[in-house]
This record gives C-alpha cells, sequence and structure tokens, in this order.
C-alpha cells in the first residue's frame, strides 16, 4: 500500500502518564519495532497486585509484523516485560552488551531463555531489523550501557532517548556521545522523544562523581562497620564503593539476591572492576573488624523484605545491626515510598546506629537530567516534532512548556497518551486514531485475571471487612432450616461486638420471616433483602458499610 | 507525700516517635496537667481507618488528679482528640482566642460544647491551674495565635514550644516574643521540650511574606479565573489571598466545608480581615468574569473528597475546572500524600488548567523552624533538660544531635518513647518507667474497636481476597446434605476462571469424603481441612492466599 510505504507511526504503549511500563511501538512499511518491554510497580490502588505490565493486545493482533525488540537499557521499567511479551510475540532482542547480560538473568529465571534470540549491538553501530535501520548512542544514566536509540526511515531520524542525563565526568569514563547527537541534529530529526522524569527540578543533575568523594570522606574518618544500601543494578555506584573500600582497607560482602544477581553479572562481563581480594563472602563478615568492612545492601527503598530491613529487624541470617554501625542510604525515596524509607530509617537508628541519608551528605545523585541538560538536548538534536515521554501528564506537559520555550511551535508537540497512534511524514505529523493500551496486572501467577471488580471489592473489604450471612432453605416450600448464621471478618471485633452481631442476625431472621409471610421465596430478592436490611442497620450503629455476602443454601 | 512534692513528672502521650495526636501529661503535687491533645492520620497499614487518637488510659486511671487541658494552637494534630478526651474526663479547656475559637467548633459539631468550660488566655498572661502556673508565649507558626507553654512550678520551669517558627516579618504582624524566651533562659529553664518537624532542613524557613510577593507578581501578570487550594486553617495564608485579591480588583469566594468554617470563625474574632464587600457566595461565581475571581479551596493535599477534587472530576456543583483557569496549590504534600497530590495536579493539567505549584513558584512556605532557629531557640533559652518532640525517630535523633552540637551534654537529652515518666528534680532528671500509651483507631463511630486482628484480616482480605466454603451438615449422622458451595469475592475474575473454582469445590467434596470414611465429625478438624487443602491447591495454581472461610450449618 502507499499509504503505508509513505508514513511512520509511533505508537506508544507504556511510560506515557505513568512512571514505568515504558514501550513504544514504531510502525513502518507493514513492520512493527517495540522500543523497550517494561515493567511498573502498583500504586497504592491495585490492592495485592505484585506487577504492572503494558496492555500489548494491539501488538499480539499484529504479531506477524512484529521484527523484534530494542532494549535502551537494562532498568526493570524497561526490560521486566520482556518474559511475558516473549511468550506471546517470540522476536529477537537487541541491546548493549550489560543490557542483554542483564536480560539474559531475567528469562533464565522464567525459563524462556534458550528460546530467545538475544542480539548484541555496539555504541555507534548501526543495525537492520525490518525496514528500520538501528543506530545505539551512548548515554548517561544511573547503569552503564545506557543508550539513546536512532531509528533511521526514508522519512527521518526517530530519535529516541531512553533514560538521559549528561555527565560529563561519569564513573567508567565513557561520556554521553553529544557529538553523535548533535551531528543528529545537523542532519535532521524529524522525532524525538525524551525522558521527562526530571522537568520539574531546575539546573543540572551532578555528576555521579560527587558520591565518591562522599563515600571517601566518611570511609576515611570512621572506624565503624559500614553498611550501604543501594539500587543494585547502579553498577557505578557499586564501583565507586568497592573504590573506596579497597582504597581504605576494608572488604566488601554482598547481601541482598538482586545486588548478589547485578554484581555476579557486572563483573562477569567487565562492568564492574572488584580490586585484588577485595570482596569476600556475606558468612565471613563476622571474621572481620568493624573498620575493615563494608557490607553492601538492597532495601533502600525500605522494602519490607528486603536484607536491610531484615538486618534492621533482626531477622538476617548473618548482619543484624547494632550499635557501631554506620549506615549509608545511597538512594532517595521513589515518589510513594517517602514512608517505608522513613520506617527503616526510624528503625535503624532505634538499634542505635548512625545513619546518613540525604540532605545530610551527598550520598546520592539522579540518573536522570534537569531542565538545563534537557534544553541542551533539545538544542542539539533540534527536531522537527516532539513527544514527551517517560513521566505523569504534569512532567510530559512541564517538558512541552519547556521546549515550547525553546521555540517548538506548539502544533509540533505531541502531548499524548498511551494507545495514540502518531502519524509522521517528512513534513507532517498527526494524531491517527488511537489503539487499545493500558494496564495488566500481574498477581502471583495470574496475568490479568485481576481487574476493576476484583479490585474493587478488595478495596471494600480493606475499607470495613464482611460480614457472611448464611442460611439453608428447604427445596419443597422455600422455608428456612437452618440459619440465618452471621459470620464476620476485618469488621468489628466480635468479642467485643457480640450485641452488635446478635441484633444483626435478629434484622437478618425479621426481614426474612416478612418475606416468608409475603410469599417471596426468589433468590435474589431474599439476598436483596438481606443486605438492604443489614447494611442500614450497620451503618446507623457503626458508620461502617462491610461488605454483605448473602449465602443461601438449598436441601 | 514529700515524694511528691519535691518532683515533677512529664509523660509524653503522643506526638513522640511519630508525626500528630501530640499530648503530653505533667504532674505535681498528684495534679496532672494535659498538654496538647490531638489526633494523627491514620497510615497505610490502617486500612479503612478514619483517625488516630491518644490512648489515654492512663489518664482515665487518674481522672480525679487531672486539673485542666492546655492548648498550645488550634491545628488538628493539637487540638482533634479533644471530643474524645472530654467525653471521658470533663476538665476546662484553656487556650488563646482563635485556638479556643476552632475548638469550639468542634466540640459543637460533637454536642458537647455545652458542658464544656472553655477558659481563654491572653498572651503574657499567667493563669494557676491546679499548682501548675502556666503562661502562654507568642510563637510563629502557621496559624495564628499559636503559643509556646511555660510551666512555673516550684522545681523550676518547663518551656513547650508547641508548633514553632521563627519569622520576623509575620503577616499580623505579631512576632514571635524572642525576649520573653530570652528572659525565660536567663531565670532558668528546667526543661525544654521543642519542636523537631523540620531539624533536617539546614539555614532557616523563609518568612510567609514571601508567599504575598508571589500572589501579587501571579494576580498583576494574568486575566485568567485563580483558583488557591491551601490550608484551611492557614489564616495569614487566606489574608495574603484576599490583600492581593482586593489589590488587582478580584472578588474572593470560598468551597470547602473546613474552609468555610475556618474563614467564619477567624473573621468573627478578628483574625481575618476582608477588605469591602471582597468577599462573595460560592454560588455567584459564575456571574463575574475571569479575571475579577478567585476562588479559595480546601484539596492542597488531593484528598478525594475535597473540593478540589470535586471541581477536577467535574464534580463540583458550581465550579468546575477548565482552559483558562489558573490553579495554584499553595501547600506542600504532607508526607504520604506525594501520590494524591501529584494525582489532582495531573487532572487539573489534563483539563487544560494552568498549575503553579512548588518548586516552580514561591507558594508555600513550611509553619516549623529550620535548624538555624532551633538553634536560636535552644541558645536563647538555655535549659537544663531537653526532650525532643513533634516528630519520628530520626527527627528526635537529629534534633539531640544538634542540641549536642550546641554543648549539652547527652544524659540531659531524653530521647524517649510515649508513655515514658520522666522524673525531675532542681537539678536531676531520669526515666522514672512507663504508663500506658499507644493509638487507639477511630472508624467510623467506633472508638477503639478496631485492633490488630480487625487490620490484621482487612489486610490479608486487601491481599488476596476470600473464599467462603459452605456446607450443610445432618445433625443424626454428620453427612453432608448441602454443598460445599464456593463464593469468592476480591480473589479472581469468576467469570474467567470457572475451571479453577470447580476444581477447587472438587478438591474439598474429596477431603471431605476422606474425613467421613475415616468417621471425622468434629467441626473444627473438618475446618481445618478445607482450609488446608484449599490453600496449597490455591497457592499452587496461583501463587495467591485468599482468607478461607469455611462455614458450617447443621439441620
Amino acid at each position: 500500500m502507499t499509504h503505508k510505504t509513505s508514513k511512520i507511526r509511533i505508537i506508544p504503549l507504556g511510560g506515557l502518564n505513568e512512571i514505568g511500563k515504558n514501550m513504544n511501538a514504531i510502525e513502518y512499511r507493514d513492520k512493527i519495532l517495540v522500543l523497550d518491554c517494561g515493567m511498573a510497580f502498583p500504586d497504592d490502588e491495585m490492592l495485592g497486585v505484585d506487577m504492572v505490565i503494558p496492555d500489548i493486545s494491539y501488538l499480539i493482533k499484529n504479531a506477524d509484523k512484529v521484527c523484534g525488540v530494542v532494549i535502551t537499557h537494562g532498568h526493570e521499567d524497561h526490560i521486566g516485560s520482556l518474559p511475558y511479551f516473549l511468550k506471546q510475540i517470540n522476536v529477537p532482542v537487541y541491546g548493549t552488551k550489560l543490557t542483554l547480560g542483564l536480560i539474559s538473568n531475567k528469562l533464565k529465571e522464567h525459563g524462556i531463555l534458550k528460546d530467545t534470540t538475544l542480539v548484541e549491538v555496539g555504541f555507534n553501530q548501526r543495525i537492520d531489523i525490518g525496514p528500520f535501520n538501528v543506530e545505539f548512542i551512548r548515554t548517561g544514566h544511573s547503569i552503564p550501557d545506557s543508550a539513546a536509540i536512532a531509528i533511521h526511515t526514508p522519512m527521518g531520524v526517530i530519535l529516541h532517548t531512553g533514560d538521559f542525563k549528561i555527565d560529563y565526568t561519569p564513573v567508567d569514563g565513557q561520556v554521553v556521545d553529544l557529538a553523535r547527537l548533535a551531528q543528529l541534529g545537523e542532519e535532521g530529526v524529524l522525532v524525538l522523544m525524551a525522558d521527562s522524569t526530571n522537568v520539574e527540578r531546575p539546573g543540572y543533575t551532578p555528576s555521579e562523581k560527587i558520591v565518591e568523594e562522599t563515600f571517601n570522606r566518611i570511609f576515611q574518618s570512621t572506624e565503624k562497620r559500614i553498611i550501604i544500601a543501594t539500587f543494585a543494578s547502579n553498577v557505578h555506584r557499586l564501583q565507586q564503593i568497592f573504590n573506596a573500600a579497597f582504597k581504605y582497607g576494608r572488604k566488601v560482602a554482598i547481601s541482598g539476591r538482586s545486588m548478589v544477581n547485578v554484581v555476579s553479572v557486572a563483573r562477569e562481563l567487565g562492568y564492574l572492576d572488584i580490586p585484588g581480594d577485595t570482596m569476600i563472602d556475606l558468612d565471613a563478615v563476622n571474621d572481620y573488624d568493624d573498620d575493615k568492612l563494608v557490607i553492601i545492601t538492597t532495601g533502600s527503598q525500605g522494602e519490607p523484605m528486603s536484607a536491610l530491613a531484615r538486618m534492621a529487624y533482626n531477622e538476617h541470617k548473618v548482619v543484624e545491626i547494632r550499635k557501631g554501625d554506620l549506615i549509608i542510604i545511597s538512594a532517595s525515596a521513589i515518589p510513594g515510598n517517602e514512608k517505608t524509607v522513613s520506617r527503616i530509617i526510624n528503625q535503624l537508628f532505634k538499634r542505635g546506629a548512625d545513619v546518613i541519608y540525604e540532605p545530610f551528605q551527598d550520598v546520592h545523585v539522579s540518573g536522570h537530567g534537569c531542565q538545563e541538560e534537557m534544553k541542551l538536548l533539545h538544542q542539539l538534536t533540534r527536531p522537527k516534532f516532539f513527544v514527551p515521554v517517560h513521566g505523569e501528564y504534569r512532567h510530559l506537559r512541564q517538558h512541552s512548556k519547556l521546549a515550547e520555550s525553546l521555540g517548538m511551535p506548539p502544533e509540533n508537540i505531541f502531548l499524548v497518551d498511551i494507545g495514540t497512534v502518531l502519524e509522521f511524514t517528512k513534513d507532517t505529523g498527526k494524531i491517527a486514531g488511537t489503539v487499545t493500551a493500558g494496564k495488566i496486572l500481574v498477581d502471583g501467577l495470574g496475568v490479568g485475571d485481576v481487574g476493576n471488580i476484583v479490585l474493587r471489592d478488595r478495596k471494600h473489604l480493606a475499607q470495613d471487612g464482611l460480614m457472611v450471612v448464611v442460611l439453608t432453605i428447604s427445596k419443597e416450600n422455600g422455608s428456612i432450616v437452618a440459619g440465618p448464621d452471621i459470620i464476620s471478618r476485618g469488621f468489628v471485633y466480635v468479642r467485643e461486638s457480640e450485641d452488635l452481631m446478635e441484633e444483626a442476625r435478629k434484622i437478618v431472621k425479621d426481614s426474612l420471616a416478612t418475606c416468608e409471610k409475603d410469599g417471596v421465596t426468589e433468590w435474589s430478592t431474599l439476598k436483596s433483602v438481606i443486605k438492604d436490611s443489614l447494611r442500614g442497620f450497620l451503618y446507623e450503629k457503626t458508620m461502617r458499610k462491610p461488605m454483605i455476602l448473602p449465602i443461601i443454601m438449598e436441601i
């Protein structure tokens, strides 16, 4: 179709109007390239849910067109949905070395590594995937080997930044490839899709290097045992801890499953340089004096099951926090985690440890660029069209404003939701419809079997508990032969509310008696009568609205 | 008893190791003075709970000794428990004028105003309450008429700051009485109890005045309709909005129940000076042009039922947010509210409004002092002993460190939990035991009928829902005459999981058949068998652990 050959379509499927589960579909000449495949954490309304992944029904419907998945970097919000995606659409996955190392680990856990084709791509290398010519460009971020992706098409270049910051003095010495970004700008960028995470912060994000200075200062001045909690995937941070430990004669032990995983992968692939015999087994930590030891651990977000939390609550098999420990929270709280982080800091202090956290010392920097870095990016790449990505609506909106302030015409900015089909030619851009997009909830082994009705029920149960009313009625004449019995959970202390429960039983009994007198035998009517009479009574007595669950049996 | 007459006891009952529900008992010569009587918001573990109040069983046990309640200021975390307290211990309440105005409103709502004695105390005035000579000293905070309380006893002075900041240019011109604090320091302060809220912030909290400058700048430069969300009780902020509105020829309407209440009380008592006919009825807002209008509303924390949320979701009876509105969030998110605030900002943007919030402009300042203000306070009052209050453990700990850095001996600092009995003489201070203290949960009309078991059940139900198994057995021979029937809620989409439910029913049936064969008829055993067989099956199939509720009826 000429129609199809002359246009390129971009369909964001995750990461817009939300944090995480980043995913995009790029369509050209009946082929679809998928860009990132992330997961998100459930928000507080999604009771009991473990993980959120993108709704990919549009891709499943067009599975024969999908020619590959390109991944910008190895963070969960960019790779976390891959196992679910690949089980349905088995296509090759393209990424840089460390990114693929972390993906391999994940696919192995899900038992699908051997069925998947992983294709390593180097920086500055260009690779053809279907009709797309894809280029990986080095960027800065809180994990090594992060890439921006330039997709070259006859219509022009689509440039997606991935997660992006500009660090002039990165730990591994690998600076963001500003020259190539500028060159692309010169050649002409059709569409820029850029990270909006830190658009509300003025100025620049400091270099990761400043954290090493803090570590050196702390290591130099203390004889305490040092325990550092940070993000497992921040290999640069881990490197800096190993460096400081080596410099000040301390051994390093690792705690937490994901931390052990990342250290192993990063070391094997050459991204983590552990000097000499610096690393020791976690089980050996008690053989070393406090001033000869650093423990790196997960749990910087206060996760209740993390290694740090177990240390703090004395449930860790080897390490117990005690007076004389110095704990560094080398992370900031991800929005929504403020309270769990605060709880762990309180608990660490209570055990007599000293705790260092922001803003008291520079123990963390963000992996995303602030306003001035974003301006530099826009000015270097000078795109014709702009699609802000990676952020809630407020961030996308502020990023649009920033682009406008740099001179971009508002009509060339697409502030859109996931599922929007954007269609571009060499000169034009427009919204050309929508496709299905959304959130699929993962709860235990179930993918998508928890939805609005189940969540509504969980919320109702969480608020005021439930009251079950059971009765057995005769098949012959509809008379009650057993019950009504009333059982409640999560509603009131039953022992102290015997009168209330007895009264409730009486109310149900009376209203059923009225039904019997009136000759009402229809089950659905009986259930409604039970619900209505109880609901009013309970609300009047307690101002609560427990779920009322009438169950009728028949003999 | 000489023992009692020579010692003064301080027993914090709320506000230490927690945010909110501030309360203290001060004991001298068999009399108890209560200092503040606040509520706290439930944390995210307290599912369905409306409010948390202090456990006052110690005071109830000693009700005949309690001689009065002194309130530092009119915020909910200092007055919110009064209705519950006064219903059990009816003693006079002492406070400044506006504080009592707000308390009156609250007691009226609870129908106990006429039974309560309220005693207004002026600043610099001293009043005898039992053996305590109590002095109210003017401080700065985000509500007018805030007081520090000096309790003069023969043992020495106990000074409690209440909530405290130093604002050299307050909106009402009433500067914190630094001279009197210095004088007390000269005369000798035995114990200082001081606000720790902002101890983690370096420097000074800016003056409330800077917000007026921002308002003026915004009002001057826009012709849009302006809607400002802020804390109802921040009368200074309201005053500044009225001032700016008057200056730039706009009328002001008020939305939200608590906002209407506070404006009415503050105006009546002379704390809010509304120029000319600036205020209009909310119902009249649509008669005014956008550039002639300001609406002040509740909802700055993103509360889903607040006026601002209703406006944003088009559920407000008069005001609907639309393109061309300028909304100012004149508040910062209270820890734990970050996500709800973010949600409302997103929604306002989505409706096409412009939204101004921190850090883009100075539209809010804190009501609590930062580190430098705390240092000034300590240096002015130079107490012998120090008890940090108002904060989680981390804050109390950092406040202790701050006091130590100013030269206070660590042994003179009491970093304690609620319920700790502190005993002081003229020269000594020690921990002298503990009394009952804690959290009482208010849910609807129930005070204390929701506790750990109910919360545990709600949490369980919230995580994975429930499965009810009912069966009717024969009284004569114990055989099953109806069921087992299985009903689930909040577990899986039932329609898509019919096979699972049928399999579950079969598993229950089989295990009951085994019981029958083995002659097991004991109900508790049958219930255990049902639970165990289902739990294992469901976990294997779904990795979820719903609550399983077996119900047996008998005919």
